[in-house]
């Protein structure tokens, strides 16, 4: 299989434990991701002059995950305060694009399943930064 | 459940059949993520002086990868031509990329799972800009 | 002078003609950020409505050009192959966008700067590809 | 002149004052570019594995500059609390890598410059967010 996970488990400097690692990559490249379409529903709607907040949201958090994602694949040789900075820098734009993305829940199914995305990034981000403080 | 498919499946601008857009999206940013740890394990290496070639050409594969998932993640008013010709240029990263991954499998499991990821995304490429061109 | 050319001039790997190179990068990481910001100008028109296939389309020029800019910022041990492959995508890419901007200039002076350098990116592509397949 | 000044000064959601923006949004991009090239000097190097930690901060800062660099370049309806976010994270990405590479500026020409780069950025990134936050 030709997974994220056979890879890091095959890594010459992979820590003892990966888990925390493994969620939080994939949460951000997973939200980086999402957070990218969903910009590009709220483009595609004919009201779309109300939605430019949530548009702009998105790309910005779009961004700020996926640049956490490359960050966070990488096990040889980090910097800790480097990554550590940017960990934060993404759960708070999870946490703000969440918000901006619930406020269209009710109305825009993937705004709804955004802000979820948003949410479990967040956390991803925030318990990496936890184990990471304790090792 | 917070999948990029639940946000693909309620876009005001989405296709009739999207599975050829999902698989390469899909397939685009793994590979793009695995590119990046296959060129970060090969940097951890104690001979890494042998691998410099597997990392700047996985370096290079997940630059293509990623800015081609971000691509194929819009639905909205896509031009074809750009689309296309990011698509074919991700193909072709893949594919070298895969061979030169080859090289070092037997050595590095995760040269042989990023190869097949390679490959993988290759095929996914080629897929949606056939699939698209007969649209 | 903290300048990109005082890096390429001491790079250990620098090829004996640097211009062609320089002017690529250049080109590539000017384009990248102009179509950002002509993608974000258009968002906040009060007819964002009209000028949605301007946004995407500069998203997507901005995604190819900021790839390229990083692969072409590279000099060591290059896959002539995916190089010129992404090279021909980010002139296709280019042309596009450039063809889109044009259509807006006359009433957007930012379409019309962002036209330009769509252009301006296109040829420098074209002629490190031409020049490239000499070396 | 395709600048990027003639985008910002014709944007419709510019703000009164944007001198600060657009040395931010320079300083990253360049900081950005020049990281990469960084990285791939010393991946040129015979003694490449001495310069392992080198190449793993100056790849982690470009991601962090080069995301950066998009959101700055973005003026319609940001999110404070997001931008300043990663605007933290930004200057801390470059002081880490500042000092990195500062020790081996002496050896190599390219940290020296890199550094210098590293250091302005942290700079400009710092002089907006001061800035941003009176206003």
């Amino acid at each position: 299989m030709e997974s994220i996970e056979a890879v890091f488990s095959t890594h010459p400097q992979r820590p003892p434990d990966l888990s925390l690692i493994e969620a939080c990559a994939a949460a951000c490249s997973k939200c980086g991701s999402l957070c990218i379409t969903c910009s590009d529903a709220c483009l595609g709607e004919p009201h779309v002059a109300d939605l430019v907040c949530c548009v702009r949201t998105c790309l910005d958090c779009s961004d700020v995950c996926l640049a956490t994602a490359r960050i966070v694949a990488r096990l040889t040789r980090p910097s800790p305060m480097l990554v550590e900075a940017q960990l934060m820098a993404c759960a708070e734009a999870c946490r703000v694009c969440a918000e901006e993305c619930e406020e269209h829940a009710a109305m825009h199914e993937y705004c709804r399943v955004c802000a979820e995305a948003c949410r479990s990034c967040e956390q991803a981000c925030r318990a990496l930064l936890h184990g990471a403080s304790l090792a």
